[in-house]
């Protein structure tokens, strides 16, 4: 007997037949006797449709309409998972962000929650209703729809736990949990049954997919433990959850890497103040993200500087700075979009030596070269040939003992 | 100069290229230096996919959810009217019923305009914005989201230009405006350029599907003007405005036809007090909605009672009639879904006598039978043989003078 989030992705509510079979298990919830507050996405792929659709009328349309329009998707959902919660005898209700009090700022498109009258929602909850909340959307200070940006229901479900103290915030996903590598590609991958906020926090930027990165943030903020599990049957997955003493026995707690990388050289540059600064600036401007930075100093006046961005912006960023690379006489530009990144992450880094030596020695050994390295407190990542990924996964899984279940092990 | 309401219907708003001609014709407006509130219908075939979609879950979806689905459709159409309209290089700005301060009863699916708070409004007119109001939507005193049934954007528009006091309200269908027939089935029919309020009224009730029926009783009661006219051509259209003076010289302003009738016919009821209400509360009970109605005395103590009710009615008022006719000991039941109304509507039926005698002499000329007869004060209705429907209108067009241009006459 308690108070539930559940979170509900757009897979799950992706049909009507899906959207009963979730209504089931939101009424199985209720039936133990607990207190449960249902937040949606959109069905899959409509939020895309929708875009699309206002992309028809401009490239870049105009961004509170766009707001608008994309929360008529979880509007949708909504609503069906309260008729057919209704329907099936329950005492449910939907409301939209503003109608559950979710105020953001009014950065549309990507706002960021303020806070949450959690009033309407309690109100509910005390006439015994099922509520069922429109994730990804909020409302301004002035009354305008704002969204969240993709992924922003996990974050609408976190601050919703957040604000009425309940007991369990659970994340229906179409995945088990978070694994210690990606089980398509290392079949040894075990599933973790915890994770810290700020391991997870870098799993979600090294792109997997299954928390969006500012949940996360908001989970940790205000300490509210998030159990990431499947929405197709009944195991438990992932706790995510504050760093626990125990963690750091673990050195390192998963493996992750990420093929949607590209990479790009400007050779015999200049080697002047400010001349890192000149060339990235132009990319930045263009709205392309730079992941990994490094500078080389050449002989002389000369030095190398190569970035990696999406392979999805390769293209725009090797214009610019081809141009870039004119203006400032560099020698020449290189480009190579047959690289990805693998990374060892893990708490328990901050009070063991030797991870970097030990991941550097294990891609050798392989013959793995390594192009670029970057890392975080808790985490080591290296780009490589892209064409080695998958060898490089599992021989950092192995180096680093994730293969075996001992009891040190987090995986269950 | 001035302020302008214009409400697009479902038609006009089916495409974004329709949308696009739609934009063009608000700026136009706009450039002649008006302000502008524009009301919009979701596209039109939206709200029926969407009702269909709810009864997938259950034959009679909860009304409430059931209104939060639907007001997806006008949400739509006002975000992607401000984008087209911001990416022409107008300050456009979209306001949801709520947004808007369209207080309502809270009658899910059919809900009443209480109020409507005009402030946001007027706010966006002083920023010398155009504002786009989404139609049929609004919200009870709770923040519920509330929809004023089929055609009640129509309602929507005079209940905005009432609030803020607008110099005229456009309502721009598929058809030019209002005319003394249907000009289907009658060519000599004309365009009426003037139409008071309780004639409206009465085309509304028989059938006429160009404006709401509440969105005329609104009118009335605040006074707005509407000015009826098509999206497709710049042509004025037809005024519905309070009763004018010189409107009262013409007789029958218009005949109108509804061949959506069908008729049912208890025989040999025992005559005693009461037995009308026993007949017709049972039908009225199951939400079928009765028309005309008539009595017959029959010899000793038995009457005849004949009632019409829509087509779509009649199988379900047949059977709940037969068991009625059981209970009460009735003769027989007959039905007949061939049968039409036809009727002549006209203020000046008021001031003039003899209307309904001209009638019946210029049906019985064309051998036409009258089988029920029902009247208002400004209206005579005769139900007639179906097959006699385009005769009936036409001869009816030519015995009130409506074939001629006269200068007595209302038609432009």
């Amino acid at each position: 007997m308690g108070l539930i989030v559940q979170k509900y992705g757009g897979t799950s509510v992706g049909s009507l037949e899906r959207i009963r079979n979730v209504a089931e298990r939101i009424a199985g919830t209720y039936e133990q006797g607990n207190n449960v507050v249902v937040i949606l996405s959109a069905m899959s792929g409509v939020t895309d449709q929708l875009i699309e659709m206002a992309q028809k009328i401009g490239t870049a349309p105009d961004k509170r309409e766009l707001d608008v329009l994309l929360a008529t998707g979880e509007q949708t959902t909504v609503a069906l998972m309260a008729m057919t919660l209704i329907e099936m005898g329950y005492n449910a209700q939907s409301l939209l962000g503003y109608q559950a009090e979710i105020l953001t700022d009014s950065t549309s498109s990507k706002a960021r929650i303020l806070d949450i009258g959690a009033n309407r929602i309690k109100e509910l909850l005390a006439e015994n209703k099922i509520v069922i909340v429109a994730g990804f959307q909020g409302t301004d200070a002035e009354g305008n729809i704002t969204t969240l940006g993709r992924g922003g229901s996990d974050t609408s479900a976190v601050a919703v736990a957040a604000a009425i103290h309940a007991d369990a915030c659970e994340i229906y996903t179409d995945v088990d949990g978070i694994y210690t590598a990606d089980p398509n590609i290392c079949e040894k991958a075990k599933k973790l049954g915890r994770i810290a906020y700020d391991e997870m926090l870098e799993m979600a930027s090294l792109g997997a997919k299954v928390l969006q990165i500012r949940s996360v943030e908001f989970a940790k903020k205000y300490n509210v433990p998030i159990h990431v599990r499947s929405s197709f049957h009944e195991e438990e997955g992932t706790m995510v959850v504050n760093e626990e003493e125990n963690m750091e026995k673990v050195v390192v707690s998963g493996v992750s890497h990420n093929k949607n990388e590209a990479r790009i050289t400007l050779r015999k540059v200049p080697d002047r103040p400010g001349i890192a600064s000149r060339i990235l600036s132009p990319v930045s401007e263009a709205g392309i993200q730079v992941d990994m930075i490094i500078q080389n100093t050449r002989s002389g006046n000369m030095t190398d500087l190569t970035f990696t961005v999406a392979k999805s912006d390769y293209r725009a960023a090797m214009e610019i700075s081809q141009q870039t690379a004119r203006d400032i006489e560099a020698e020449e530009v290189l480009g190579d979009e047959n690289i990805a990144k693998v990374s060892v992450v893990g708490v328990g880094m901050r009070s063991h030596s030797g991870v970097a030596s030990k991941m550097f020695a294990a891609l050798a050994e392989e013959g793995i070269n390594i192009l670029m390295i970057s890392t975080s407190e808790i985490r080591i990542s290296c780009a490589i040939e892209e064409k080695y990924t998958e060898l490089a996964v599992r021989t950092l899984h192995t180096a680093f003992g994730l293969d075996q279940d001992d009891q040190d092990s987090r995986a269950v």
